[in-house]
């Protein structure tokens, strides 16, 4: 099964943030058994989030954003997401007894900034926050699930190691293994990664890359990844690539 | 004028890398005057590299692609961006040239695989990479900028340096500054920014970053953004609003 990953807000496109949820979530996806398919980075605007959604609906099952969760005014995921799917907004009791445990033992009273965090698309669930506020949000729609994740990274983080389990891909293992081969131009071992993906058709994949600069001190990881129904065939088929690289390129290991 | 980022890669998509050059383009761009609009990462798949630079060419003037510029069989950026375009891929004299003068040194010879990365989209041009073997790629098409760079970090920031100034948005001048409070929480201030933001309407952009956990020991950094054609009247204008913020919350700054 596919997904898709989506961030939102401008201070990842501006880059004064470096993305690093984007990449937290795509491994925990890629071990859950799901192939990530695209990403999509937008703006806090309603509209861009709609186009961010509506793109990853087209190719994908599951679909998680980060993002737009807190109560100031240009936290608007959620509504975008509700606008989008055609869906109501309304006050989720239990999202809404959450928020309320998280302030009361700091005897903050709840505003309607904080009251916002507890609007939900009608018929969505809210997902436990045990660091912060703001709950995530599960929404089933037209048999695909959309996770929405706040964008404080251990908030995110928090929310989406207690979800992932409900999230597995069934019946996909995702194998991968790396070796490093020193002292070997890229453009020197592309034939032979070609011609490996020849022969192992679509069971396999193979990627190089280049750590370090082509014509100077070169190195290279190899992976080879393998996305099959069985765990046991996959990595038999791993090894199988692994260890025909290794024989050729002997003398480059460990070097 | 707006601009769009696409990134090409696998290992993104996986989590395997953070994409920190998203980050590096994203601030370059935004400094160069521009609004990044959207960010797309893709697979290394040509359907998928067509499908976002089209997505990106929807609603941008200038689009920056990273990634899949190197020898190997999944290194398609230029393959596949010409082919979205209809333009033809021909061998490049000048990229050539600039790729023998990158081996030439080690004695080493121009396989196919090292003549690949001389093979553009016809009518464009090579830009010098001062890193590696892969030249970045200069395309005008329909009164639109297109720049592909390679997807290892030295070699993108190496084109990209050389390359910034050529692709500055003419008469756009972009501000930003940030002051921090502390002690206070994100959704005690949201009213105020919302104020704030409806009093100056488009002119300027305030948003707020929560640095910690809303509940406990919170931090925010509130930031105030201007994008004109005036440096000056951008600057004065984020210089009012951020007076008008510390001047109400003086007691949480620098405490």
């Amino acid at each position: 099964m596919k997904a898709s990953i989506i961030t939102i807000g401008n201070e990842i496109l501006k880059g004064k943030t470096i993305n690093t949820n984007f990449a937290y979530i795509g491994n925990a996806l890629t071990n859950a058994g799901y192939d990530v398919w695209r990403g999509i980075i937008v703006r806090d605007i309603a509209d861009e989030i709609g186009f961010a959604l509506k793109t990853a609906l087209d190719s994908s099952d599951l679909i998680v954003t980060s993002g737009g969760l807190g109560p100031t005014y240009d936290d608007m995921t959620l509504a975008s997401v509700a606008r989008a799917l055609g869906m109501n907004i309304t006050l989720n009791e239990d999202a809404l007894e959450m928020i309320k445990a998280k302030y009361k033992d700091l005897n903050i009273p709840i505003t309607d900034q904080r009251r916002k965090m507890a609007m939900l698309p009608e018929g969505s669930y809210p997902l436990p926050n045990p660091v912060g506020t703001a709950p995530g949000v599960f929404i089933n729609y037209k048999n695909k699930m959309i996770v929405c994740l706040p964008g404080v990274p251990s908030e995110m983080k928090g929310i989406l190691d207690l979800t992932i389990d409900k999230l597995k891909s069934p019946g996909k293992s995702y194998v991968e293994k790396t070796v490093r081969l020193q002292g070997i131009m890229e453009s020197a071992i592309a034939p032979l990664i070609e011609e490996e993906m020849k022969l192992w058709g679509n069971r396999v994949y193979i990627k190089s890359h280049p750590g370090s600069i082509e014509v100077s001190n070169p190195y290279i990881d190899i992976e080879v990844s393998s996305h099959l129904d069985s765990r046991e065939e996959a990595e038999k088929d791993v090894d199988s690539v692994l260890n025909e690289i290794m024989a050729k390129y002997k003398s480059y290991i460990g070097k």
